[in-house]
């Protein structure tokens, strides 16, 4: 069985006893959470978070590029969000990897041109500074009235803030 | 108090209980969840999923752009995917939204150019199935062994596979 069945599986007994049917796409806390894909961040969980209350945005790093402007400016403009919380974490695999070197390994592998780079950071407080400046500099995302970041702890479950 | 404010207060709260620190990085059962940043998803609790499990990528839509690959790049080369599931959803914002209108306010408001485009699609299955497509092709993909596509019901809380 792939883990994928097991997924569905899953699934099938939350369907059983989902109630949270009649739910509006706008996000009801207006709120917009922007983190990375790492399997050790659960933003729900996290944040205290029930089902309809904010947008989470997801990529390798949390980094923001164009496509997260591109998923917030949605955000704000088709579905009222006034709020961005930026998350990075620690023990990111972004954090310190080196692009060159992966860049090369994956054209050796591949020999395939990129469209993307590979977006890897130095240091997370950082990228979560730069972050927040990209948002709040962006013409499109003028409507945020917060736009706060902060890094994850993978080991303790707690959020520091970036300042 | 902002809403942001009361999710730090919800994290103070759950850092108090966390006890799943010394995770690895590498997701345990080797899958890459892509879907929507809509605030009626919940990847963790529709699939099962606890901490550790899966990378988790979302965005406006759950569309397979450049960016959705160089994540799940990331996830298969450095971090050992093998599975991806792809999820669209019932009532998504983005299914049937007029891009060349939404594109003509954005920029009567902004007055800037845009370096991404709006990916708004016609119809969730197909959408879906072209994301699978994208990601079956891409040359830096190919230690999948599984790609497989869902719709998610808002309002029952069940996947349907896209065939």
């Amino acid at each position: 069985m792939s883990a994928t069945d097991r997924l569905l599986e899953a699934n099938r007994a939350y369907a059983e006893t989902f109630d949270h049917g009649g739910l509006e796409a706008r996000p009801s806390a207006g709120v917009a959470v922007v983190t990375c894909m790492d399997a050790r961040v659960d933003p729900y969980r996290t944040l205290g978070l029930t089902l309809g209350d904010a947008h989470v945005i997801r990529n390798a790093g949390g980094v923001v590029t164009a496509e997260v402007i591109r998923s917030l400016t949605i955000s704000q403009h088709k579905l009222g969000t006034t709020e961005v919380v930026l998350i990075g974490h620690t023990g990111c695999g972004l954090e310190g990897l080196d692009s060159n070197e992966f860049a090369s390994k994956l054209e050796e592998e591949t020999r395939e041109p990129r469209d993307w780079s590979i977006a890897a950071f130095e240091e997370v407080d950082t990228s979560v500074r730069e972050g927040i400046e990209r948002i709040k500099s962006s013409p499109f995302l003028s409507r945020a009235e917060s736009v706060r970041g902060f890094v994850y702890d993978v080991n303790t479950g707690a959020l520091r803030e970036v300042e």
